[in-house]
């Protein structure tokens, strides 16, 4: 049995403890080889290999980043695709692939494994923490560490200028990271992609905090919208530089407050820092469990699968199932959290 | 309505997001009143309270340990305990009490509450997540991350000095923060309470790991103890000190591995640092929700019910039932984790 | 004997930390009363005091920020601000000022001193480490970790994505935040305000890194130019916002990079998550012992001095001399680094 | 010119900096080629060699440890030593020797040097900080920024349990890591191998602290001893073990404290975690500009000299000078600390 490995998507603390745990559990219990398929499905497509064996996966538990590469190529896209997937997999006689990705990644292995007969197994990696069918993601707490601990640094600074922080967090489409790192934090005021905001409402509760001698701290998605879009356009902040990372709505939000309240607001823009370094034992323990069951499911035979986490179980779910919808923030958490706005 | 709130046992990070949350919204959302009780179970025993109320509890979340204090003090073992318990509660006007304690304290809660009536909602709390009935408790993720951390730094120490290193972290019963930081850290041997080791099997993972020119880190839970028992007591570590902690298992297996490997051998026993300082973001984030639940549960009335986590929702589950047994870890996760050994 | 004891300027860590020093050391060894003056001058300008004691120092010592607040106010620059400042002293019967600051705190420390007659001891203070006559200032070493994690955890991400990641760290005038982060971090390309860099000699780093199949980090202090300073202007980041921070030079040379080498490029701004929260252990050190020494100071008469670290000394420099000129980056510093660009 | 390059004594974070500083510019800027000797002086004594060119330093920055690996073998304290590792030297056309290491490692060095025409250079390396004739060692800012974190982690176990808790730091002849950290983290007793303490002071301090409702923290270098040095004897601890490391000071002197005092006292010995890991910002720009100055004085030919920082300069010190005492705490220092005591 050979099995190819493959990442794709943003990188994400916990790939090469994923990887590890693969090789290692394959190698050992199941005398597989193994190949890696450098940078998603580029790899795959253009026959683009790396060596995957034991000597290959040490010390990388601890590392950021994935030694096997990542890029957004997608072969159903590309001409003759699926074709040139196939051909190579047969050429390197892959017999089963395992394939570490988000939404985009795992789309494509579903399709591949579902329609065109080439057995996938997935695993779900988003730091966004917005896959659904899986309790969380790996990255997704490391993420949540760093932004809690920036969180934890600008109180002291909030406080003693007395002026308003904006954090800007990672979060396009799902406010999780936005919701966990700002419950964590303690910050005043939290903004998620799923509920568009009333700038008259932060400014109250930026007021509120202002009144009783403390500094606000507000965490908001990168994806958070105002109740009128409009507002962000107008401004042409979002698209003079079609950047949301760093000239989004953060910027955008620390502008409208320091207009409407008059008083100082600065905004500060995590953006890449939360996605790399090495990831929290959370996380490690996370991918390392991925691996280890999603080698169990290639020597199971149970394809078109993906291994996901339900309490403090790995199971597989279908990887269309996962796919199908992003997972956001459910409505009574963003409310459960509302007591510490203000 | 009028709440008390005690922390008993052992101090873990997130005891003060727990009461901070509780009072956030129990004043804010229901209009209570809340009172502090001093050291566990001896501030309702003697008497002793403190002020509870929103400025009392700014800028706690981040900080480990306790303002309520802690103590062991059980009032069932304690001459007319339960007689007196019950008449400083009348005297300060408590109408309910959340307990936020681990086994033992939440054992009174139970008995006082079901058999008593006196109305009590519990908060689970162990570093050592040995709690039945709840998925995790807060204090455990800072108490792994900080065993993982230290793991981290010893495998450099280990690998220019081509020595072993024995790590022993906390766990007298359960072996939860040894297998999640045994795998979170890329330990090679990892010694759990629940399984009774085999000295000879570790020495042959430490001899197989030098051959490849590696040097090995042993994670060894405190209450883990060697097949043949009466090794530990006939060394007299154990007895002569009467201290687990300092001159325990970690200590005995590094002299062993010494003699029988003849290799060079040091321990490291982590202690306090596990269960000081800083939460984690998942460990205020638990911490926070668990309070924000605990609080529902005193306005439902529903008392005699514990907190819990199962996935990634909090529910009610009664105190006695989390109590019976403790949670230790499943044999199959150990032998999951097994594929890394040597 | 009573002392006044003002912060100004923006926060930094290890205020809280000379704060405290000072009036351990006042009180309990030569018996002094104080007095905190509120945000800076602020305070006693406007009469604005809090009172000062060991209690109110207890459990500062690891907090960023200051408890006295800060501000940039400058009586100097206020309608009959010296003799508003002489009267509020002497209303407070203040015997003594001890001003941590930096170069218009001080400024205004050393003109009160030198030339009216108000008895002031200064403590330095830049997070930038650019004030004369210290070999280094509190706040400093923080930053600099803080922004080598950064680089760390960035380093992955370029790796995974092969991208180049311009970093902007702080620093307008001086580049010893970038120097030393730059190199601590292993950074490809190091900008610094002292010396205007030249695009296309990036350019050619950045090319020569991807050549071996690395990903290049470029760290710029905030303050750094190109060569023909022109082009920041031109493409207008710099004036439409007039914020350096947000949309600044990292930005702007990240465009630069991708426009002339057709690899992908991100920015990340550190901004203030490098001056709050807790400080290392190097300022903790620094900043109690820059306190203890300028209450010495203060018992000695000395006034118009300045505490300032030669080698491991604590020495006693003019005021006026410490901020007669910023101390930039030695050439020569810059050229040794040089050898790890590309 | 081909350089050899050898890590010896115990590990330390920042070696790896030094050795990638070595070979970078050693490599690029005058074309040398190098060989790393295996283990400290075994590795010349036995001729046992690795490569070392640019992609065996590249990503071994932010590394603890030494990749060239290290003991304490002593090639004067062997038969035949010095002639072997001459005829080694010239086997592998070794021009020039650096040597990283502490006094003994250093030591021979200077005996090779200055006696047998060997030419080294020397980079002084100590987690201690105790070698003379430079401000500071790396390795010493991340051993203090360790022990920092632990000591803040511990006053929150310590308040909530109203306990004593003793941390035992390195240091056997000198108390830099103890006065350092301590100062650093707010202990209320720092005890250092340079003056004998008098247990009967310490639980004075302790008793004093308790009195204003809170918990101690004593800070205690493994090197320390009490006024009446037997006592240590008489109870055994420290030579039925041999270990200072784990069951000496700082467990007998809970145990003193607990017997006189009546409270109850903890112990927490860092042991190893103080020296691994990743190195502090400031000891990789520490170990770099070291390794930068070492190659140009292997340039110079100016042999029989050790790199050393002098505030911020990096000079060069005869080695023999450096080696001939350690650098004790300053008995002025210590006493400065006291103001923090009890």
């Amino acid at each position: 049995m050979r099995v190819g490995v493959l990442t794709g998507g943003g990188d994400c603390p916990g790939l090469n403890a994923v990887i590890r745990a693969i090789v290692r559990k394959g190698v050992q219990d199941y005398d597989y080889g193994f190949i890696g398929f450098r940078d998603g499905w580029r790899g795959p497509l253009e026959g683009d290999t790396v060596p995957l064996d034991i000597p290959a996966v040490r010390g990388i538990l601890p590392r950021g980043g994935t030694i096997l590469g990542s890029s957004r190529t997608n072969p159903l896209k590309v001409e003759d695709g699926i074709r040139r997937v196939k051909e190579n997999l047969a050429a390197f006689d892959v017999d089963a692939l395992i394939v570490i990705g988000g939404e985009d990644t795992l789309g494509v292995a579903a399709t591949l494994s579902d329609e065109h007969g080439i057995p996938c197994v997935g695993v779900p990696k988003t730091i966004d923490n917005d896959l659904s069918a899986t309790d969380y993601t790996f990255g997704f707490d490391t993420a949540v560490n760093i932004a809690t601990e920036a969180i934890d640094r600008l109180h002291t600074t909030a406080e003693s200028h007395m002026r308003v922080l904006v954090v800007e967090v990672m979060g396009r489409h799902a406010g999780w990271i936005a919701l966990h790192s700002g419950l964590a934090g303690g910050a005043n005021v939290i903004l998620i992609p799923e509920q568009r905001f009333d700038v008259e409402q932060v400014c109250g509760w930026v007021e509120s905090r202002f009144k009783i001698r403390y500094a606000p701290i507000v965490v908001v998605a990168e994806g958070a919208m105002p109740k009128d879009g409009d507002m962000v356009l107008k401004d042409g902040t979002l698209d003079s530089f079609g950047h949301v990372r760093l000239s989004g709505v953060g910027e955008w939000l620390a502008k409208e407050i320091e207009k409407r309240t008059g008083k100082e607001a600065r905004t500060t823009v995590l953006g890449h820092v939360q996605r790399g370094g090495t990831p929290s034992a959370f996380d490690r323990w996370l991918a390392t469990r991925f691996g280890l069951h999603a080698i169990d499911a290639v020597r199971d035979g149970d394809f078109g699968k993906m291994v996901a986490l339900r309490g403090t179980d790995i199971v597989r779910v279908p990887i269309a199932e996962a796919t199908a919808r992003i997972k956001t923030v459910d409505p009574k958490l963003y409310t459960e959290a509302g007591v510490f706005f203000g």
